[in-house]
């Protein structure tokens, strides 16, 4: 073991996803120290060239940046509440997957102790960091990000997205939320053609296009919530609630699970009864920002 | 009045999407015959050179081809009931909305007087019929659509689904779920990052990108469900349920509404406590595939 005095960046937390981002910095030539609480994980990256810290304190002060990523932001901080003082004038990136309200305590907690914190958020699994196809975002000071950018960039596409310690999280899960929607009302369609014999790989096209579609109309959906008028140039929300009526009976006759169709018909009713049956369908944004809809 | 006698194509019920149906018809230089029972709704039509049938009954002999657009079933065995007779040898298209089941009785029911049925479902608003952006789903016997598709695709991009005539209908809902999944999922991303004050537009080219990523993986999930085999070379259902657990929470926290990712995450709970939770995601098929999903 080392103590190294001098690298450019420091990773913390030699897990499946640490061990990836270590070798994605070691691959792009940036001069690399790592630590992990059990050491041994960190021979192969050691033999890539790593320099091994003997202890967190020193992994924290070999480097201007460290780069954590643990289990939890419980096993972060006992990590980082012993040598806290390291921190000072040092720029922390936690990729720690966490919420919204963690990154900005954690936010908090390291500007008291001098630092600066960037939280991110790893969209990506291990075997594609280090590609484009990994996405991290990252969030809080600009001038941390663009410094750092080079050292950010070897890990996979980086999207920096507000001064906002909170938005990697609240990014991340809207993704993951985005994610099950289109799987989910996927795997509704397959089950539905299923009854007929059709099997999914025939259906998935057609799915597949009406999902671009709808994509597509998301941009011009945007403009209406921000300016929170909903004219229905397409279709009314009354409509929508016809359409769902039918999807839910058809459902339901066919043996298929209507537990997200009657969801989404209840989401539809609240906002009609509070009288936007004539709007289009982006009013329904009222009913999803509050924690239970209720008629007005 | 006139009482035609032969044209290419009748067309039964002028509302807003049966003026758009027989516009195009008419627009592609098909001879058209049109009937409505509140004629008024003719003029414009037959002023671009439709002709009027004086009757039901005469507008079904016009043509061999019988396309009906009418409100629901119940209208449209109100108007067939009393002319079934016209429809020996005739093919009729019938793009009144409607489930499969009541596609399947409409074609035992014009089989039993000699005709030939074709059912389909319109994915489109009037004004883009007759344009390539208007979805027409057809199903039923594959030697009638393929006798009449230059017909057809007057009215917009005709896609043939089978012969089951229960299966346009079926696309149809399930195209419906797909869409609603999508802009459900949208509309609580803009929901949680609304709370960051991040305006919709902003949200939204991300949220864009992950649908269409999601949906690239839509191809390689259809083999699973159809060789019933769920290899989680991306993700386990396991790993999927911490994740909601972490949406449901961070929704909770700010106030939004929560009540997809609890839907979403139930679903996920069963299918683990049906010993799935180390299989992909798409063995969900299974959940949506039942009525109400229970542990086996
Ligand atoms: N893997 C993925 O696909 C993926 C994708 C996106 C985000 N992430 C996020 O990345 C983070 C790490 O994930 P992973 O897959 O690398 O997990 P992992 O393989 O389970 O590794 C966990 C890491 O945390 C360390 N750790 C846990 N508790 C600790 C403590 N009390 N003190 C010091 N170190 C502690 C472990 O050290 P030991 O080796 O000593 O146990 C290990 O280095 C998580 O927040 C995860 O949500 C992972
Ligand atoms: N409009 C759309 O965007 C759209 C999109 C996709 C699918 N569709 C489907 O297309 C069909 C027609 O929709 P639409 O928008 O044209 O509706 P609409 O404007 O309300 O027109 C309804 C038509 O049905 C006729 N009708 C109703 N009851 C009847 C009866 N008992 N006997 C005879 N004729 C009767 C009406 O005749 P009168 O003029 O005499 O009342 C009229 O021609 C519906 O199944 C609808 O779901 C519409």
């Amino acid at each position: 073991m080392t103590s190294p005095t001098d690298s450019d960046v420091t990773l913390i937390g030699l897990g499946l996803m640490g061990k990836a981002l270590a070798g994605a910095l070691l691959g792009a030539g940036h001069r690399t120290t790592v630590w992990n609480r059990t050491a041994a994980k960190a021979e192969e990256l050691v033999a890539q060239g790593a320099l091994l810290a003997d202890s967190a304190d020193s992994a924290v002060t070999a480097s201007p940046v460290i780069i954590t990523c643990v289990s939890d932001y419980a096993s972060l901080q006992q990590v980082l509440t012993p040598v806290a003082d390291g921190l000072g004038g040092r720029v922390l990136v936690n990729l720690t997957s966490g919420d919204s309200a963690q990154a900005q305590e954690m936010a908090r907690w390291t500007e008291k102790q001098g630092g600066i914190y960037l939280d991110g958020a790893i969209m990506a699994v291990p075997p594609t960091i280090g590609t484009a196809a990994a996405v991290i975002l990252l969030s809080g000071p600009e001038s941390a990000f663009t410094t750092h950018q080079s050292t950010f960039d070897a890990l996979g596409t980086t999207a920096y997205l507000g001064e906002d310690h909170g938005l990697s999280a609240l990014y991340d899960v809207a993704g993951l939320s985005m994610m099950w929607g289109v799987l989910n009302a996927w795997l509704h369609g397959v089950a539905l053609l299923g009854t007929a014999g059709v099997n999914a790989s025939t259906y998935t096209p057609f799915a597949a296009q009406i999902a671009q579609e709808t994509v597509g109309w998301l941009a011009g959906y945007a403009d209406q919530v921000d300016s929170a008028t909903y004219p229905p140039d397409d279709a009314t929300l009354d409509t929508h609630a016809g359409g769902m009526t039918h999807l839910i009976e058809e459902s339901e006759r066919l043996g298929v699970n209507a537990e997200m169709p009657r969801l989404f018909k209840a989401l539809v009713d609240r906002a009609i009864a509070a009288g936007q049956g004539g709007s289009s369908y982006p009013v329904l944004v009222e009913q999803f920002a509050q924690p239970r809809a209720t008629s007005r």
